[in-house]
């Protein structure tokens, strides 16, 4: 598998500053490429890796055309540019169509005969698979569960019963979707389990990262949008619904029926308590909690810095004086101001 | 599966306001529902809904009876009411009795009769399952493990070597169940593993969501006790122990030796460290860290709000001046109240 | 199995303080063990339990040998001691070497005669086992996996093509070792993915907790460093690189390309950002977030402490305020002191 710089170029709709004849096998990082390998700059703190490159060729960004001293390939987006080419020099394996002899499929299962089953696979009564869908060794696809077309579940994937998963979705081992949402009534003293009859629906071109879970709906169904990137270990409670293009970093938790709009970057480690909507367009910085809805696109954060142990048990001990302090300040200030203000009282 | 609203009225104890004879299939939501189908109002932002649904009935709190236009179903507790309704017209599948033939199980192993062990399951030496139990596809069962029973492990669910599980207990898919606690000893530079010899205990009607992990003991059990329910994600360390009817939301993590009361209500994303206890009827919420003792019912919280980005990098470089703050302000009101002191100094 | 108490501290290099005559059988806590059972005091909040414990004998640090009543086991590092002892009165089960015949085994993979391959597993092609190995059940290994002597899987654990896993590596239920890291570009509108062509490489006695997920790197390797210590439900992105003797507390996340030092213990909770540099012997406390590199040694904590509901929503109202507050403060300071300064001005 290889390919001239400038086919590559042509591929990605880019243009090469150099030569285009050389010849481009695989991809490599700045540090570590060879002259056979192609590179990419994104991150402006890697340039000064780009002059000491020895990559056959470097992917960048028209801004650093004048700085680059050998073969490039300017892209207006270099990062888009290096994933098609990656995926282009690297493809994924194919697998055969067919179904593991020790794979258990009830008979009510519609198995396309384009789908690969793999090992130890269990597919319950009135199942949908589709064409290409793969379905890795040691899944469960409960009963009346649908997979559209070129679906892949890497391995040990769980789907609960009468979920809906899209087209070209990528699951990766240890998901669960549609296990029970977190429903429980107090009734005289003991919680008493509340039926959860929805299910949940995953749009299309959805990637969902490893142990990451997605519960059913409490009454409706949960509701992932298509094109929607959901990192590894993110909890997804019941009802929950969240919008095209929203990316979701790892270790993320959002509670039950809140609804996160469109092309949303949610960090690592953020909480979403419920019930919130939150519109399209918002960033939320790693480990925030959002407990109220967002109403404007932007960039939000919540949190205090990282500070030496000995300095922070001093000041988070102020913490908790620190509505003492306001009141404290804004009394100091009107005794010292009778006409003379430094700053507004809150 | 149909009921008049007057039975259903009998099963929860509650009263009807309106035509008892209507013919109720299903529940629904106040939004959706149609006039063969019961919803419920609880949240009172929901409230509004209640004018305009279409639903054949609607359980309520007698709160609400002067502003419900239909037939409604008065309860005092009416999500209870929900759970039991909803439970009562949407039953649960029940599985047939037996071992599937790819099930590996060990000479030693006793299985009742009368439980349901699916495809790809393997239960070790000594393990006894009881009646009703229901062991989903793709579960692992180690060695000296107990089941009471009609507890069911939905699907790929790991139970290490001789854990106890409760009557009546539901474990979803991805749940890891006496696994080796984090016991690491220095030892000249390099850690050494410390045995975990105990083993957990999950008492009766306890539900565990998925891809929840409870470790094994170091050297006494960790104990989860009845009627305890755990969402998704949940971290619980050796030597745990949570008491009866103790509610836990989704990716909180509790370390090691801490000791939990009954009735706590703990939110999502909390950390609890270890070695602590907290009293019965605690609350704690969302993402708040739990560093000592709680001694005292009551709602407890930490954390900072939400803000515009560019607003909280100006607080949380401040944060850091805390201490500082605080004395400059101390010594500041001390300067100008020789006689007169606006607050008290902490 | 049972020694002499003076068997146990010839077996860790420490001295007996009473009877070393004392048959010992195996490890209790001081409060409940009896007088065949050898306990320990590392902990001095349990110091009081030292008095009254029925044990036969205790391990101590030489500090207490003149509170100790009875028999006692003195060493400089009664932990590890303790570790030692309890391997060697309570050693793990050995597994008898084979293949079980419900493993889907590749012609092309090499398992070694001498390891064990529980039911349900899967090994792919060019996998390679070396002697000792344990693979527990319903284990998938993928193609291409190394894994290096002695190491055990306990179950449901699974391995992405290519990994490499060091010796004496223990990887708990619900692990997953190489899934895609989560590399996204936006084209368009719309996420497309970027290709995670590197692998994870694990070294050698190294501890992996359940359900925690190590993805492989986007170009070059994820790297574990020898003998780190990782707890449940920790996320580790693409190219992140662990030091040696590393210990990490559960559901900690670290983003992609982060390298943390050897020697660093990083607790529960943690948030790491990428692209960071984290140096040797560096702590951090229970839920930080770690936003920026660390170059200096120490124990670094961040966080606002729990406080009563009612008060909190006051205090965190005013972190919004913080920097106003902080200039108010600075300029009353400024028309207090022409020439008289309580504190320095931030």
């Amino acid at each position: 598998m290889s390919y001239t710089l400038g086919e590559l170029a042509e591929h990605v709709s880019g243009t090469v500053q150099g030569d285009a004849s050389v010849i481009i096998e695989s991809v490599a990082t700045l540090q570590n490429a060879n002259n056979k390998q192609i590179s990419f700059l994104t991150n402006p703190s890697y340039r000064k890796q780009l002059a000491d490159t020895q990559a056959g060729a470097v992917i960048i960004h028209p801004a650093e055309a004048d700085n680059s001293p050998g073969n490039v390939l300017i892209s207006d987006n270099p990062y888009a540019a290096y994933a098609k080419i990656a995926a282009l020099l690297s493809p994924a394996p194919e697998y055969s169509a067919g179904i593991d002899k020790t794979a258990v499929i009830a008979e009510t299962a519609e198995v396309s005969n384009k789908a690969s089953i793999a090992a130890h696979v269990v597919i319950e009564d009135d199942v949908e698979i589709a064409d290409g869908v793969r379905i890795g060794p040691g899944c469960v696809i409960q009963r009346g569960v649908k997979i559209s077309a070129n679906t892949e579940l890497v391995a040990n994937v769980t789907i609960a019963h009468d979920c809906i998963i899209g087209a070209n979705v990528l699951i990766h081992p240890g998901v669960v979707i549609g296990a029970d949402g977190f429903g429980q009534a107090m009734d005289n003293g003991r919680w008493i389990k509340v039926p959860q009859l929805g299910a949940v629906q995953i749009g299309d071109d959805v990637e969902i990262g490893a142990n990451t879970t997605i519960d059913r709906g409490a009454i409706e169904d949960t509701i992932i949008g298509e094109n929607v990137k959901l990192d590894n270990q993110i909890q997804v409670a019941h009802n929950v619904i969240i919008g095209a293009h929203t990316a979701i970093a790892g270790a993320t938790a959002i509670a039950g029926s809140t609804k996160i709009g469109k092309h949303c970057r949610i960090g690592g480690m953020v909480g979403i308590v419920g019930h919130l909507e939150i519109c399209d367009n918002v960033t939320v910085t790693a480990k925030s909690l959002v407990s109220g809805s967002i109403r404007k696109a932007g960039v939000y954060s919540a949190g205090t810095p990282l500070e030496l142990n000995k300095q922070w048990r001093k000041n988070t001990i102020r913490f908790k004086q620190l509505d003492d302090m306001a009141r404290r300040l804004n009394l100091l200030q009107k005794q010292l101001s009778g006409n003379n203000e430094p700053g507004e009282e809150k």
